[in-house]
C-alpha cells in the first residue's frame, strides 16, 4: 500500500486554489498537508472551500519546509518570491514545483538553480502545456521523424480580456504569459533560440509602450537548429482562451489546440456554432493534474522531471531578449 | 467539514473497476468503502491496484447493505442480478445507483422500482451520456426551446470491434447497447416512443439472426410528441468508439459527438488526420464521474436523481419492442 | 477544334435555369442550343438573363427533337412528363439526361427504358450528389475494400424551410426528395434492396399524414448484401441545406458532407461560428456542373454514362415501397 | 443581348494558362481573343488544349495592344515585364489586369502607376485572395466592425514542397509569395504598414541566405493604426498548399483558410482523415474566377477596380523593407 507523498503549497492565489484543489482531491498519490500564505484569511477559505479536513495552515514557509513530515514543496507564489523560495526550499532537501516563470531576473534563476543542484533535489517548473496530450502528440511527431526537421514553430496565447490588474506589471505580457510560448517554441523546434526580435503594443489599454504595459506583442525566433518561430499574444480576448501552436517541417505539419469546450455544435439561422473555452481550466485542466502527478511520481521515485529549472531560465532568457528587442527595435542575438 | 458518503460497490468487472477509480479518487465527497463481489480475487486485485487502504472486501452483498455504515450503493454486475440487488438494497434503505439496462425483463424492473419506492429511497440508472457537458448542452436546446419543437432524433453507437464474448447474451445490440440510445432519444425528444420498428444482422459475426445474436441493427422511433428518431448501432467500429445524437426542430439542430481524442490534427501528404476516441474512457470519463458526483450528491441531500428507475423501464421498453419488430417485421405500437 | 455539342433544354424552372447556365457559360463543349417551355415569357427572362445569343426558344418538344443539329436532350420538367419526353427524344434518336425522379410510376419508368434500349441511345439521371467530389471519394472507399464489405450506411437530407408549394404533391417527401438519398444508399451500400420500412410525419405542416402530405419521414433499408440503411428527411430547416452521407464498414467509415458555406470562422463571445450552406446552389453547383459534364462527354463519345435509368428504376421502387410501408406500419419486401 | 469583351492576354505560363481558361470557359461576359507569348509553341498548344477557335496568336504585345478591337489587356508574365507591359497597355488606353507582383522595383512600380493615371483607364493586381469568400467574409467583419479595431493579424503561406526553379530569383519569398500575405495583411488590417521586420533562413534547399535564396521566411509588421501582424511562408509543404489568415480585435477573431479539399471525412484506425488542397487551383479556383469577372466587369462599365495599382505598390514596399530587415537585422521604418 502505497503513502500518501506529503506537500507543501506555498500561495493560495488563482493558481496556487487550482493546485491545491488538484494536490487535495485528484492525485490518490499526494497529500495536501500544508497551505502556507501570509494571507491566513485566503489559506483557510481555500481549505474550508475544499473541505480539506486534514491539510494545514502554516503562515510561515521556513516552519513549513523544515517540517520533516513535508515530503515536497509546491510554489504559486508571485514571480518575485520564486527563487527566495525555491533557494530555501532546495536547502531543505525537499524536490520542488515551481509556476512558472521561475523570475523575472536571470541571476535569481541562476541563483535557484545552483541551490537545487547543491542540494541534490530537482527543481519542476510549471509550463502545464506540456502535458496537455494534444502538444504531446505534436512533440511526438517531431521526435519520431514525422514532421523531419524543423522548418516553422508557432505558438500564441490569447487570454480573456479581464480588467488590468491594480499596479500592473511591466513587460508582464513577455515575462508571464509568452513565456509559456517561449518554452513551447523551444520544445517543439528541439533546439535553443539564437536571435529574438519583439513588437509589442499597448492598443486596447492605450498605455505608453515604453512603460511595458503592453496588451498585444508579436515575436520572431531564429533556432540554432535553424528552424523559425513566431509567436503573438493578446490580453483581449473576446472569445476567451486561446492558445495554440503549429510545428512544421518538410514531413508536414501538427497543428494543436482547437479550443473546443465539448463535443456540441449547434445549426441555426445564424450558422453553426461550437462553445469556445472561457478560461484555462476546461482546456488544461487535466494538463495541469497530469504535471502535478509527474512531479509526485519524480519526487515517490527521485526522478529528473521532464521540465527542469534550464527549462526556466532558457523561456526567461528569451522573454528578455524579447523586452530589449522592443526596446531597440533590433533583433536580440542570444549567444549559445 | 463534510464527511464523505461511505459507498459499497457491488461489482468489479469493466464498469465496476471504472466506478471503484472515480469513487475512491475522483470524488472528494465519496468514499469506496467496501468492494462486493463473489470473485474475491477480482475484488482484492482492484484493491491493490487502486491502492485503496481503507477499502473493505466483503463477498456478500446483504452483509454490505446491512452494515448501517454504509450510506449508498452502487451495482455494476451483470444485468441479470439487478432487480434482485436493488431490491435487497432499497430494503436495507440505501440509495442506489445502478449500471444500465436497469434489467431484462419488465417485469423485474417494475419489481425493483416498487421496492424502491416502498422504502423511500431512490434509484439512479447509469446513463452516463445524460452528464456529458455536449450532451447536456443539446438537451438545453431543447429545453430553453431554441430548436423549437422537436422533428428528428438520432442517436448513434459504434462499439470498437473485440472479439464477441464467449457465451454471448442474445438481443444485447438492443438490451445492452441500443440501450443507451433508447435514453438518449427520450431525453432528447422530450417525450415517450409510441412506435418502434426495427432490423438487424449479423454481418461480421455470420451468425443466424434469429439467435438474437446481431452485431449490427438499426431502429426508427415514433414518439407521442410527433418527432420521429432513428438510431443505429455496430459492434465492428475499426477506428474505435463512436457515439453521437443529433437532435433537429423547426429552429434548427444539435449535434453532439465529435469523437475528438485530443486537440491536435497532423498534415502529411497522407492528408489531414486527427486520433479518434479508442473507447468510452477518453469519451465519456468525466461523464461517468459527474454521474456519481450527482448520486453522491443526492444521496447527501435527500434528493432525486435526474435519471431514475423509470427511465431504466423506457429504455428497457422501446428494446424488448425493437426486438419484436425484428422478428415480426412490422413496427410494434408502445401503449402511452 | 472540337465542335461543341448541341443540347436542347426542356424545362426552364427551377432546375431548369440553373442547368440552362451550366450549359451556356460553364462547359466549353457544350452550347445551349434551343430551351423548350409551354411558358414562353419563362423560356425568354432566362434568355435574356443569362444573355444568351445563340440559343432558341421553341415551344414545342417534338419540333426541338426532330431537329437535325440537336444532338442531345436535357429534361427538367415536372415528373409527370419525364417518360413522354424520354420516349420522345429517344425515338428521336437523342442521348438524354432527365432530372430525378425518373417518374412516378414504375410501368412509366419501364416504358421510358425501354424505348431508351429500343432507340440505342442512353439516358442519364440527374443524382448529382454522385458527382459530388467528397461523396466520389467515399464510394472510392467502398470501391477500393479501404471499409471492407458495407454493414451501415446512411443518408440524409434536410431542405430550407420555405412555403409549402400550392397543390403540394403527396408523397413528394419519398418520391421527389429521399429518391436522391435512396440512391446514394444503393450507391454506397453497392448492393439492392430487399426491405424497405418507413415512418412519415407532417410535423410542422400539420397535415394528416394519410394525404401523403409529410414533412418529416424516416426510413430503413436492408441490402442484399446484408448492410442496413437508414435516411430521414425534413423539409423545415432553418439553417439551410444539410445533405450528408455515411458508409461504415469493418474497415472503417467513410462521412461526407460538412456544409460549409466556406473557409472562414468567426470566435466571438457566442463562440465559434461558420456559415452553412443555404441551399443546393453553393454545395452541389461544382457536381451540377460536372453530371453535365459527364453527359456531353457521354454523348460526345457515345458512351454509356454513370447514372442510368436503372437507378432512375430502381430508386424509385424504393420510394414506392416506403410509401406502403408507412400506410401498412409493415416493412416492405423488395423481391430481387 | 450583351456582347463579350475582348481580352488579349500576355503570358502562356501557369499563370496565363490558367487565366486562359477562365476568360474563355468560365466567364459569360470575356472573350479571349489573343494569346501574346514569344514562346510561339506554348500559345498554340494552350489554344489546342482549350479547344480555343476563335483565339488569335500574337506574337508581339505591341502589336496586340494596337488592335481597335482588343478592349483589355491581362499581363501573366514574369515580373520582370510587367512595368513595361503595363505602360504600353495604359498608352494604348486599355485597362489592365496584372499578376502580382506588380515589380520588384519600386521605380517601375510608380512608372506603371503614373502611365496609368495619365492614360485614364485603370489597373488591377491579381490578388486573388481578396476574392474568395471566406477571405471577403473576415474582411467583412472587419469593416461592420464586428471584431472592432484590429489589434492583430496573421497570413500564411506553405507551398507545396517542388523542385527549386532553374535559375532561382533572389528574395522570391517575399517578393513573389509572401507579397500575397503582405496584401491580406494590410487589407485586414485595415491600415498602412510603418515598421517591418523579417528572418528568412533557406532550411530545406540550403543555399546561403546572403545570396536570398531563401524557403523559409517569418515577418511581423506594424501599423499605422497600432495593430500588430505576422506572417510566415514556407516552400517545403509535405501536404499540399496552405492559405490561411487570421483577423482579431478585441470584437473577437475571424480565421480563414481551412484547406479542405472536399467534404468527406474517412475513419479508421489511422485516425480520421481528409483530404487537404494539394495547389491553388482547388483553393482559390472560384477566386480567381471571380477577380477576372470583377477586372470585366469594370472594364465594362469603366468603374474603378478593387485592387489597385496603389496595392500593388505598397506591398512590394513591405517585400523590399522585409529583404532589408533581413539583411540589417533591424526593423525596417516604412514612412508614411
Amino acid at each position: 500500500m502505497a503513502a500518501r507523498l506529503n506537500v507543501a503549497l506555498v500561495g493560495a492565489g488563482l493558481m496556487g486554489s487550482f493546485h491545491a484543489e488538484t494536490l487535495a482531491h485528484r492525485l490518490p498519490r499526494a497529500r495536501l498537508a500544508t497551505i502556507v500564505d501570509a494571507n491566513e484569511a485566503a489559506a483557510r477559505a481555500l481549505i474550508d472551500q475544499l473541505e480539506l479536513d486534514d491539510t494545514r495552515y502554516e503562515p510561515d514557509a521556513a516552519t513549513a519546509f523544515a517540517d520533516a513530515s513535508i515530503q515536497a514543496v509546491a510554489i504559486a507564489t508571485p514571480a518575485r518570491f520564486h527563487a527566495e523560495l525555491i533557494v530555501a526550499a532546495a536547502q531543505a532537501g525537499k524536490p520542488v514545483f515551481c509556476e512558472k516563470p521561475l523570475s523575472h531576473s536571470l541571476a535569481e534563476a541562476d541563483r535557484a538553480i545552483e541551490a537545487v543542484a547543491v542540494a541534490g533535489t530537482f527543481l519542476q517548473i510549471g509550463f502545464q502545456r506540456r502535458f496537455d496530450r494534444g502538444f504531446q502528440r505534436a512533440r511526438q511527431a517531431v521526435e519520431d521523424g514525422t514532421l523531419g526537421p524543423v522548418h516553422l514553430v508557432r505558438s500564441i496565447t490569447r487570454d480573456p480580456a479581464v480588467p488590468r490588474p491594480e499596479g500592473p506589471l511591466p513587460w508582464a505580457i513577455f515575462l508571464e504569459t509568452m513565456i509559456h510560448d517561449f518554452d513551447v517554441l523551444r520544445w517543439l523546434a528541439g533546439s535553443e533560440p539564437t536571435e529574438v526580435s519583439a513588437m509589442g503594443a499597448s492598443i486596447g489599454w492605450g498605455d505608453d509602450p515604453a512603460s511595458g504595459l503592453l496588451d498585444t506583442a508579436v515575436c520572431t525566433i531564429r533556432f540554432a537548429n535553424g528552424a523559425l518561430g513566431t509567436s503573438d499574444v493578446s490580453f483581449n480576448g473576446a472569445f476567451g482562451y486561446d492558445v495554440r501552436a503549429e510545428v512544421f517541417g518538410p514531413g508536414g505539419m501538427a497543428a494543436v489546440g482547437d479550443g473546443r469546450d465539448d463535443s456540441a455544435s449547434f445549426y441555426t439561422a445564424a450558422g453553426v456554432t461550437r462553445a469556445h473555452s472561457a478560461w484555462f481550466k476546461p482546456m488544461f485542466g487535466e494538463a495541469y493534474a497530469r504535471e502535478l502527478e509527474h512531479f509526485v511520481e519524480c519526487a515517490r521515485t527521485g526522478t529528473t522531471p521532464a521540465v527542469t529549472g534550464k527549462d526556466g531560465r532558457e523561456s526567461l532568457r528569451m522573454a528578455l531578449a524579447a523586452i530589449e528587442s522592443t526596446r531597440t527595435g533590433r533583433s536580440t542575438p542570444l549567444p549559445g
